[in-house]
């Protein structure tokens, strides 16, 4: 196995999996097949059986997969087998309902600090969170070695506020402002864009 | 120009150049290249024209793309050369962040209706509209022959609504809920889920 060479495709195909297996896991199942899996997410069986091949041998012909074995393996591969922390930059709507979101719970993430520049928010509770300070992101953030954050500021503050959290030592940003950011390449950017992937249906309809 | 046979993958990289087109275009840009398109939205300026090509001859060697020309074409492959109407289901945080979100304006979509289940929510307003039951949301999504909604349920009701939204004549699902949806292929679905976007990048760090 050489991570070095397996497509982004792949990887980005994991979550989906993890995400399956997890709900099979919860009500119950023991064991699966690629061709069950696939049909939960809505990916062929044989591209399934393809993407896990390339991390090992984690199902048996004729038996299939352990669900548990393969959660266990899919969580070591995607580095979720741990709890990241996270910096939530701008407390408006979608930051508040990030705080409130139930989706991260058992995934690997955690909410540890939130950033606003408005001083009407600085200081307000969101959950169980004061919202800090945008000024002391930089010195909060590199303190707490904190590697992720997420982006929920207007799209004309994401870039600056992107450089700022670079500076800071974040390697991964996911983006909720509709802009695209620029960054160095060891830093990796997500985006949630709901018109992208609306504009993504309407083509087919 | 066979629309059945351009890969999926393709179609979901042009939201991302549109994006990145309308805010050059915003900025007072008049003309681009695929080396200067590539640099903004992270893909090969190779990739670029290349994708583009799919869809006919639309830049000219050496003077590159006309951005307007480019914006036209994209809105008119994607069919947001119009404005799709979309019902909001799940009147929560999320919901509340997409009555909001800005980043719909000029893109092709429009929120008309929201439903939530909880008696709690029904009959309030957010932003100009008023909650309604979801009791109703079949028979009023099929008579403004709505096709396109976004889900912000809990995971546990979001098959359920699902089933109901492709009886009322819906094709295209946004999905917040963090659980595959199984639907007819001809509906399609695109997932928001900040947890798979998070471990997706986690694998490289």
């Amino acid at each position: 196995m050489n991570a070095e060479k397996i497509p982004d495709i792949i990887i980005g195909r994991l979550p989906v999996y993890l995400r399956a297996l997890q709900r099979m896991a919860d009500s119950g199942l023991k064991t699966t097949s690629s061709q069950e899996l696939g049909e939960h997410v809505g990916i062929s069986a044989a591209q399934i059986r393809k993407d896990i091949s390339q991390f090992g041998e984690f199902g048996k012909q004729g038996t299939g997969y352990s669900i548990q074995f393969l959660l266990d393996k899919l969580r070591e591969i995607l580095k979720v087998d741990r709890i990241w922390d996270i910096a939530l930059v701008g407390a408006g709507d979608i930051g508040h309902a990030l705080v409130n979101y139930q989706g991260f719970k058992d995934r690997g993430f955690h909410i540890v600090m939130i950033f606003d520049n408005d001083k009407g928010k600085i200081g307000h509770k969101i959950g169980n969170f004061t919202v800090e300070d945008a000024d002391k992101m930089i010195e909060k953030v590199k303190a707490a070695s904190v590697k992720i954050a997420m982006l929920t500021v207007p799209a004309s503050e994401a870039q600056n506020v992107t450089d700022k959290l670079v500076q800071a030592g974040v390697k991964a940003i996911l983006n909720y402002a509709p802009i695209n950011l620029n960054t160095p390449t060891h830093v990796k950017v997500q985006y949630i864009d709901p018109a992208t992937h609306l504009q993504r249906m309407t083509y087919y309809l």
